[in-house]
């Protein structure tokens, strides 16, 4: 019997037509397509790789990493070859690799970057991959409520709570915004990120950049719950409002030096 | 009665659901869009904007430029608000300027820009405006390919001759490759362009990156139709294939220092 290998795949996709990454009942999922086509290529009925994380319906990526375990003899070269052949234009494979077994896509990330793009004007080219805001936004306010995420926070008013996740704690390594021309683009790395975080954060940061709220953001930030009657759902409304999907891109997972 | 003014429209639109600029019976065509906004806008039943000239079904534009004249007393302001407002998603206004009376998109313009991309992985995220080709391309004999188109040519191989034009002479004042990762871009400025010319250029070129064809582009390029019994359709022949209308965006319309 042939020795257990794992294989690492980085992957890119364009969201807009995707359910999300995640398998789901109705609808077309980049790990559904991915596994459809693994199963293709090495004859294992039942292949499903595992992802980082997932990715929103309309969310993109550029820097996905899926891996799986075969016993199959393929090469890297050749996974990789018939990934890109038989994958829709929608996704594809920029490298395949052959790791050591203690590599877990989820588990080994270190980190993650996501970027989330705005226009400020009406932009037919990219729209599929900026939120279009014409309107003006105070950068330099938006740049202050940034500031304030980096670090360690409970960001129970930052995330969707269905499901409840198991810890609101995540670590904030960097954020920032960046401006270039009419395109204001958040790049945050952190060390996980709930459901809807980046988005929600975006979300309130542009309710900033209107003059619809303060730059300190301490308020939702540190709303904290307690034994009384402060429910998660009263906490949310303390942030603002969800930045639509599509704006959103998966930039990066780091796994560090060692990759298990 | 009010004067006639005229306005003159920056565009951007992405091609992918267009039948191209030129309104037409069977299908959506930016022309048509704009025509209908500005109708909205104007009140104005009969209002057709002129552009600098068509681009085919799925070909982009960045710099788009078209005019129309009008007696309505809408500022140029206005137009632009009322316009991006009003137009779809996949076409924008850049800017709205009132003009010399003088001033025709296609009569006054002096050169056109357009560029092509091509890229040698495949790349979800800009599928839609690149043609991919997951082949190794040689860049120089490309660049080498390129150089012999510039200055004033016959450009008989190198059109679509439905319907034949009443001139097959265009001067190229630049032509060039730049190469950027795993993208090939070909930038072009010409005084005018024939119907698919830069496509077939494109096209040509590519079979000669792929080794397929001498990079001395001489004889489709000096290819003359003589009184005797070569047709345009033998020269055509000479010529590659047309490269797809989605790799194609037209960059520029350039007006010189007069716009009249």
């Amino acid at each position: 019997m042939s020795a257990i290998r794992t294989i690492r795949l980085d992957l890119q996709y364009d969201g807009t037509d995707f359910v999300g990454w995640q398998i789901q009942q109705n609808g077309r999922s980049v790990q559904g397509e991915l596994a459809r086509a693994l199963q293709q290529i090495l004859q294992e009925i039942s292949l499903v790789p595992i992802g980082s994380g997932r990715t929103d319906a309309g969310t993109h990526a550029l820097g996905q990493v899926a891996h799986f375990q075969t016993q199959s003899q393929h090469s890297s070269e050749q996974i990789y070859r018939a990934l890109n052949s038989l994958l829709p234009p929608d996704i594809s494979v920029s490298s395949v690799h052959e790791v050591d077994n203690c590599f877990h896509a989820r588990y080994s990330a270190v980190s993650k970057r996501y970027r989330y793009r705005i226009s400020t004007v009406k932009a037919p080219i990219k729209r599929r991959w900026v939120w279009t805001i014409p309107r003006r936004l105070d950068f330099d306010a938006m740049q202050e409520a940034g500031e304030l995420f980096k670090g360690s926070h409970e960001f129970y008013a930052f995330c969707n709570q269905h499901p409840v996740p198991k810890s609101f704690s995540c670590t904030i390594l960097d954020c920032n915004w960046k401006i270039c021309d009419a395109e204001l683009q958040f790049v945050i790395e952190g060390n996980r990120f709930l459901r809807h975080m980046v988005r929600i954060m975006v979300g309130t940061m542009v309710e900033v950049g209107l003059g619809r709220r303060n730059s300190n953001l301490s308020i939702p930030l540190n709303a904290k719950l307690d034994s009384n009657d402060v429910s998660l759902a009263t906490i949310r409304k303390q942030a603002g409002p969800t930045a639509p999907a599509h704006g959103l891109c998966l930039v990066e997972v780091n796994y560090g030096d060692q990759s298990c």
